[in-house]
Parts: C-alpha cells; structure tokens; sequence
C-alpha cells in the first residue's frame, strides 16, 4: 500500500457517506439519476445505492412495502445523508406504514434526512410523531443530475449540512415586502415545505401542530386560485394565523389562463396579506428551482428582515 | 284581459320561480346562458337573474362583499329555486363572509338551493352550520345552456326537484361492484360532491361531522395520482371509515399520462378497496358529465343494491 493509497483510503473513510433512496416516484431520467450519482462521487463523498432505487411499480418506485422498505433501510444505513433520488408522489399512502422510531433513532445517531416536493409529507409525518428534524433541501436527479454542473449556491448549502458548518440563510427583500423592514422575530420553530403536499394532510395526524412558527411554502404547476384555495384551507384550518411568519418561496409555472384575467400570484398573495395578519414574505430561495437553500424543519430559528435583505438563522445544529 | 291571458297569468304565477346567481366563477360563455336562460323560461319557468348574475372581477363574478351579496340576494328572492349560473373556484374565501341564518330561513321558506362543483363548498359549509338540506344538481350554463336541449334524464331530474316529486335514483351496476350484491342500507345521511372542493375544507369549520353517511364523489381534470391523493387525505382524517358507503360518480378527463404506466382510475379504485372497508360503489350518474341526477345534500336516504342496479331513496322530501 503506498502513500497515496493510504491518503485515498483515509480520505474515503472520512468522505460523508450518502445514502440514496427512493421514497416517492419510479426514477424516470436515469441519465440525469446517474449523472447525479458520479457527480456525488467525484467531489469526495461516498455513495451507497439502495437497492431499489431504480424499481419501478406503474408510477411508483417500487409498491407500498417496497418503497416503507426502502425508508427504513435508509434509516439503517448508519450513512450521513439519506438523500432521496427524486419527488413526485406517492409518500402519503406510506405514512400509516412507516417506522416512526427507527427514523428517529437514525436521526439521533447521525443520519440526517434530505429531500423536498413529495418528501414533505414525510417529514410533517415525522415532526409530528418524533419531533425530529429534517433537511428540505435537494434531492439527487433534480440538483445534481439535471445539468452538467449543479448550482453553486445550491451546492454551498448542500455541502454546509453534509459538514455541520451551515447555520443559517438570507435573501434579497422584495419591493412588495417593505412593510416588514424591521420585523425581527427571536424564536420560532421552521417548518413547511410543498403547498400541496402540506395542505394534503391537513385533518390526519401526520398534520404537526406547531404554534408559533415560521411556515415556508412553495409548489410547482398549481394555477394561482389552486395556491388560492390551499391557502385558504391553511387559513381557516386556523394554521396561518398560528404562525409567527409565512415565507414564499417559489412557485414555479403558476399558469395564468385568459380566463383568470389578471388573477396571478400577486394577486393572491395581495388578498392573503388582507386577510391574515402574520406576515407574508416573499423571495425565499427555495422551491422547484435550481437555486435552493437547504432549511431544517423543525429547528428553532430567528428571522430578521431589513429593508434589503431577511436573514433566516437557526445557528449551529 | 282575454281568458288566454288570464290563463297564462294563472300558469306564470303557479310556474316555479328560479332565481339565477353567481357565487363562483364569472360567467365565460355567455351564449350558453342566455341559452340557458331563454330555455328555461320556454319551459315555463318564471326566471329570475341576479343584478350581478353577469359581473366579473379577475376571474370570479365580482369581488368577495359582492358575490356574497349574491348569495343573500338568492336566499332573500323568495323563489322556488335558487340555481347557480355556473361553478369555477370562488366559494372558499366566502365562507366565513355568509350569513348562513339567512340561507336557512330561505329554505325554510321553501327556497330550494342547487348548484354543483365549486357549490359544494356552499353546501358543506351551510350543512355543516344549519344542517339545511340543498341540491347538488344542475347549473344553469352547463346544464341547459352548452347544448341546444338539455339531456332528458338530467332535465326528468332537475324537474322532480321543482315539482317535490323525486324520490330517489338508480343506476345500473357494473362488474367491479359484483361483492356489493346485496347490500343494504336502512338509513344514512347523503353528502358529498367536488371531492377537490370537498377536501379543501377538511381541517376547517366548513367540514361537516357526518358519521355514518353516504359519501358520493365527482371530480374533472385531477389526475388519477391527485385523486388518490384527496381520497388518502379523506382516509387518513378518518371520514371514509366514518360513512357506510362511498359513491363515486363521475371523474372526467382524469388524465393519465406515460411515467404513470397505467396507473389510472381503476388501479386508484382497487388500492382504496383494500384500504378501506366501506363499500366503494362506482358508476353514480353524477359529475362534470351531461347526464346528472339530483342529489339531496343532507337528506337522510337508503340504498340498495343489486345484481344489476343500485337503488338511492330519500322518499318525499
């Protein structure tokens, strides 16, 4: 064994080791799954496949066992990052059927749990079970396999949770977001994730009820008044008004249709502030986007919002 | 006065009165409702179209403080029907605005409600507050407007309403209810509708705590993942064991595309079938389809069925 080999050797033992599964949605572009995964592996880190990764069952990643399987074999895994390979749909049948206290137990002995879209209906169910915190952040094809090179930004945020140094995230203020220049909020628990996955739990007990929090939201493909009437529901299910702060991230391909005349997202999130007195942020780099923060769910954070910039800080994990 | 006059005076005031309004969407087609309109009071109705029956804001006919005042408007005319001119999206922000004591006394008074689609929120909500029975049934557009004659079922329903002559509906059975042969229930309170619309208000004050109902659903342009998705939220909140039938009606145009490998209705029917215990009927003539029956939302009915028909009482309301 030579020097070099003895450096490599030393070197994989310390590259974070990535778990990737698939929770949710069969892998449909397997180009961009494997780029993904080559991509994982020549910047250092140290991948395991999960056997079912790329199985398929109609649209599925494998039937109901199957893909429960899979979860619980990321949790065993005793990798860093259990990372999953993609969203789509298919978690919200699972959730009856998860091992809560294995993922838990993961968690606690260092596995951390990454994803977004579809995974946040795992990790509601999991906050509300266990109280565990988890990554909404990449998932493997769309962050580091849709292009040749991921997003730097993207990338950074990944890297932070993989090596414990991240301790928060700002962006730039919108214009419409003036009125809460000087808004600075001490504590809250940050929780959120897909608009249509959330809402998609409301009344089941996978649904957390987290008081005085900061909610963050995105989708993809919804037309404005569906945003509207997922709103609305978190509305008058009473979970806006138990919030500290809303925060929009992106909502991409919110088709306009002629019929809508002029009913766009400025529009419903114009009527939302009238509505609800919790403040409503917009800009949050987070979404179906290829420049995504990575934000912990669950962690208690402080939120500062001046007249060019918020700053979401939740500190040393 | 000839005594043709006076007959026709004696006809118009015995001809039940409809009062059109537009809770929802505002009117697109107009041609269908003028058709509708005209075809209506060719049939002997004596119409009635709300000031704002045409107005728009954006997309919804008119803002929140006017369509609400619609809805008043309906309750206050005195008429024997108060029929949507159409659906769309625009109920959900209403709700908390209705003045659903109003409503009531109206129907006390006789004033029958109907409409369907974005109406079910009105109907859930209004239930769920005064207990009223309404009609999901017919609009005015869709229903005798976008063709030149109204389907002859559609319009045998439409007219029992008017007249309280309907007591009930049947349809023929298909193969996938075969273990349903002989089912029997004695009593149950029927709701239902848009189950896009229907699940938007679970969470919220809206939704109605029905035990031991029967359920009936129609839904248009969902795809066969998403109305999994809407009949897993149902599950996992518990309505769906809380009923002793399901009934699914019409769902039009849920597409299915290429990665859901023949994922579709029938494999979303069959998985819920496993799930759930409740017996899961298919076929009711009700939905985004020409041929619709009216259903007493609210209303306590049987249901029977049989090797080739399933049989739905409500006797005389």
């Amino acid at each position: 064994m030579t020097a070099s080999d003895v450096a490599a050797e030393d070197a994989s033992q310390k590259a974070p080791r990535i778990y990737v599964y698939s929770p949710s949605g069969a892998v449909q572009d397997k180009t961009a799954f494997h780029r993904g995964v080559r991509w994982l592996k020549k910047s250092g880190y140290h991948v395991t496949l999960d056997e079912a990764v790329l199985a398929r069952a109609t649209r599925f990643a494998g039937d109901h066992a199957s893909r429960v399987a899979a979860v619980h074999r990321a949790a065993d895994s005793g990798a860093d990052l259990a990372l999953i390979s993609r969203g789509g749909y298919g978690i919200n049948h699972l959730l009856p059927l998860l091992d809560y206290a294995r993922i838990a137990s993961a968690i606690d002995r260092g596995t951390q749990f990454m994803g977004f879209s579809d995974f946040t209906a795992l990790q509601m169910a999991l906050y509300a079970r266990t109280g565990r915190i988890t990554w909404a952040g990449a998932s493997l094809g769309v962050d580091f396999g849709a292009t040749p090179q991921p997003d730097e930004i993207t990338l950074a945020c990944f890297e932070d949770v993989l090596h414990g140094v991240g301790e928060g995230t700002g962006w730039r203020i919108r214009k419409d977001c003036a009125p809460y220049d000087g808004l600075e909020i001490a504590q809250a628990t940050l929780w959120g994730g897909n608009l249509a996955v959330l809402t998609s739990l409301i009344g089941t007990p996978y649904f957390p009820a987290i008081k005085g929090g900061i909610l963050f939201l995105e989708d993809v493909g919804e037309p404005p008044y569906r945003i509207e009437r997922m709103l609305v529901q978190l509305e008058q299910a009473g979970v806006l008004a138990a919030q500290q702060a809303i925060l929009l991230g992106h909502f991409t391909d919110a088709r306009v249709i002629p019929h809508d005349r002029g009913f766009n997202l400025t529009k419903v999130v114009a009527a939302l502030r009238q509505r609800v007195s919790v403040p409503v942020l917009t800009g949050l780099p987070f979404g179906h986007v290829s420049t995504k923060v990575c934000l912990p769910f669950g962690a208690e954070v402080s939120l500062r919002v001046g007249a060019r910039e918020a700053m979401l800080i939740w500190g040393h994990l």
